[in-house]
């Protein structure tokens, strides 16, 4: 088997990094190395902006000590882009790939990125261009639909699993109050992922806010103090993209109510992470209801989540790795083009297999957490999540309490 | 050799947690186990607190899987509290002692907790009751006197320098300006961590920020500026600490200019972590001089940095246990008191001792970041602070970039 299509091959990096991103890249290259129809890989620097811009990096001589130790490193080695290409974008991309006589075209990323691909693509289909063009999903924020879960999110979950673990100890020995905001602007996956150590009841995060659900903020004081009465304690999970009943970011409201220039991206996206201003007005908001002088603190974690060196998830590294293989083994093996989509085979043992969908399929859709995982109160994730969750996080270190405290 | 000193122990633990201090809970449990001396060890629930209350945790029978299990859990498995004992309230603690049959008692803690430590002695030498107390370093401030180090603080490094490197990654692939707030109230050796994964000129962090030194606002924009227009990104480390050349807080001064009640704990100090303020602070200074389109964005490590699950660093949870350890052998073999510190005995090979000193050595005073770590211009660490800095983190894993970019 196998497809005559030969000429050079483009791989880029799109969207936030993640902790495994690399990992699709290596898979990707060392499949296609040892294919005589490919010769050179061209790595996109930054990604669309790298193709544009016929900034390319040779990958195609890596030795495989270099693509382990890559393989291994959090975030895009090849650079990402915030550029979101539209029609017009797109005609470049395909004008330099005519160039170059790239027939095989890789871009990791989330749903935005697999657009670009297919818009890519059908222009190459007008133009009666033949390439080979592949979406390998990649996405902290687990939103990609035809996935059981995205490469990168198994590790972003495992470092929110292992920092609320590590923090509700913290409050259980100084008991206050605790917010720990999350990433995730329209899907709860990540934030829920707060839940994956909670042994009994007493245990936190004791209220968990998604954004697939509306945010009240006077319900979400009420919801505090009846915790924190209970237990003397409560530790709180909350989405950054939290929202009210209309939809509206809680945090692009408080940003215009202070007078703050709200930043938007590309994708008209309002800036949440990489500030604190939602943690600590909702913090705020707690003192005002319970009385100054009560212990609130807020973290958010930030980009952390998504590139810290040595929390990655040891089954999320394998499964990235092999997303980005099996995109190079599709597009060798004939007249394919598509995205490559995990898809949970068994649960027990866990199983996966990699399947190609359409691009159409993915394209710019977005897959938000079922809300048969969210409590009635809608303030809380139940333990059913962790089923979902803990094959893809992999085992975690053990820890234990003094047996009575 | 030993004492003919019988009766019970106890063991607090005080401040904030670690990652590590259970470690050295154990390593004290498990050698006055051993002990014919001692009959009960009681854990004091919630430290100074547990005493007054007599909250005692028995933890004699424990067995050893038990004990294996707290050790390797982040945070204080026996609880702490934020009480400052006075007087009077290390009197309460000495009667308690009295009552209880307390003859040796281990306090694990930073150089409040010598200090408590230190009075409660004092009382029962004044009573003429003999016992011996000892206090256990633990501080991620890394700021007690006569310590090479202190358990905790290579733990706590080892998240800044793992957070640090993935962040550099991050803000490699996607530039801009970052800044990322370390805890630190005092002392900078915690921040100055951030540069341990630095392998060239181009590798954030690219400005450090410390306490030892004063902060300027507007030098602290011409730096980024000049660092920025150099490498088009810039990523910066900050002490949650740092002051003006009057010593006043940035961040308790910025609370006071917003308006907010500033917290002060029972130390009179200013609640400057569980807050993304003073980080927020600081982007909108940059955006003001910079121009409001810059992309700026800022974390705050927070409470993860002293107690998350999986980021312990090896050698600090040897050290750990062995302080503890090490506190109950001194404890039973005569008529002694004091502290247990870590002296480095050889950078090469990597060789600690642990030493009795005497409580009034190390009690409430403050070690911060020799001045030789920092440069001229007072906003960077030198490398020479690796030398000192990586043998307590212990071996990072591996990661590396694509050759040329």
């Amino acid at each position: 088997m196998g497809s005559d299509l030969k000429g050079n091959a483009v791989i880029g990096q799109s969207g936030g990094p993640t902790h495994v991103i690399n990992q699709s890249l290596v898979g990707c290259v060392e499949v296609l190395k040892e294919s005589a129809n490919v010769e050179k890989i061209l790595g996109a620097h930054h990604a669309v902006r790298g193709i544009i811009n016929e900034d390319f990096i040779e990958l195609q001589d890596l030795p495989q000590d270099v693509l382990e130790t890559i393989a291994v490193t959090p975030s895009s080695a090849l650079g990402s882009s915030r550029d979101k290409p539209d029609d017009e974008y797109c005609n470049k991309i395909f004008q330099v790939f005519e160039k170059h006589n790239v027939r095989f075209f890789f871009y990791a990323g989330g749903n935005d990125s697999s657009d670009t691909c297919r818009i890519v693509n059908e222009k190459a289909k007008q133009a009666g261009y033949e390439l080979h063009a592949f979406h390998i999903p990649k996405t902290i924020d687990n939103d990609l639909v035809c996935n059981d879960h995205t490469p990168g999110f198994g590790s972003a979950a495992r470092f929110v699993a292992s920092a609320f673990i590590g923090d509700n100890l913290d409050n259980r020995a100084l008991p206050g109050i605790k917010i720990n905001v999350v990433m995730g602007r329209h899907a709860g996956w990540l934030t829920a992922a707060a839940i994956l150590g909670r042994k009994d009841e007493n245990d936190g995060p004791h209220l968990v806010y998604v954004p697939e659900v509306a945010f009240d903020p006077v319900k979400f004081c009420q919801d505090v103090d009846a915790i924190y009465q209970k237990h003397g304690r409560c530790l709180i999970a909350v989405s950054e993209g939290i929202h009210d009943a209309e939809g509206n970011p809680i945090a692009a409201k408080l940003a215009e109510q202070q007078g703050h220039h709200v930043e938007r991206d590309a994708h008209g996206n309002v800036q949440l992470s990489g500030s604190g201003a939602l943690g600590d007005f909702l913090a705020q908001e707690i003192k005002n209801y319970l009385g100054k002088k009560t212990r609130v603190r807020a973290d958010t974690f930030g980009y952390t989540q998504r590139a810290c060196l040595g929390l990655a998830s040891p089954v999320d590294q394998t499964e990235a790795r092999e997303a980005g293989r099996e995109a190079a083994r599709q597009a060798l093996a004939g007249d394919f083009d598509g995205s490559i989509a995990i898809q949970r085979t068994s649960d027990n043992p866990y199983t996966v297999e990699y399947k190609r969908i359409e691009l159409t399929d993915v394209a710019a859709k977005t897959r938000t957490l079922p809300l048969e995982y969210i409590n009635d109160e809608n303030n809380n994730i139940l333990d059913s999540y962790k089923d979902y969750l803990a094959p893809i996080v992999g085992e975690l270190p053990e820890f234990g309490f003094i047996p009575g405290t």
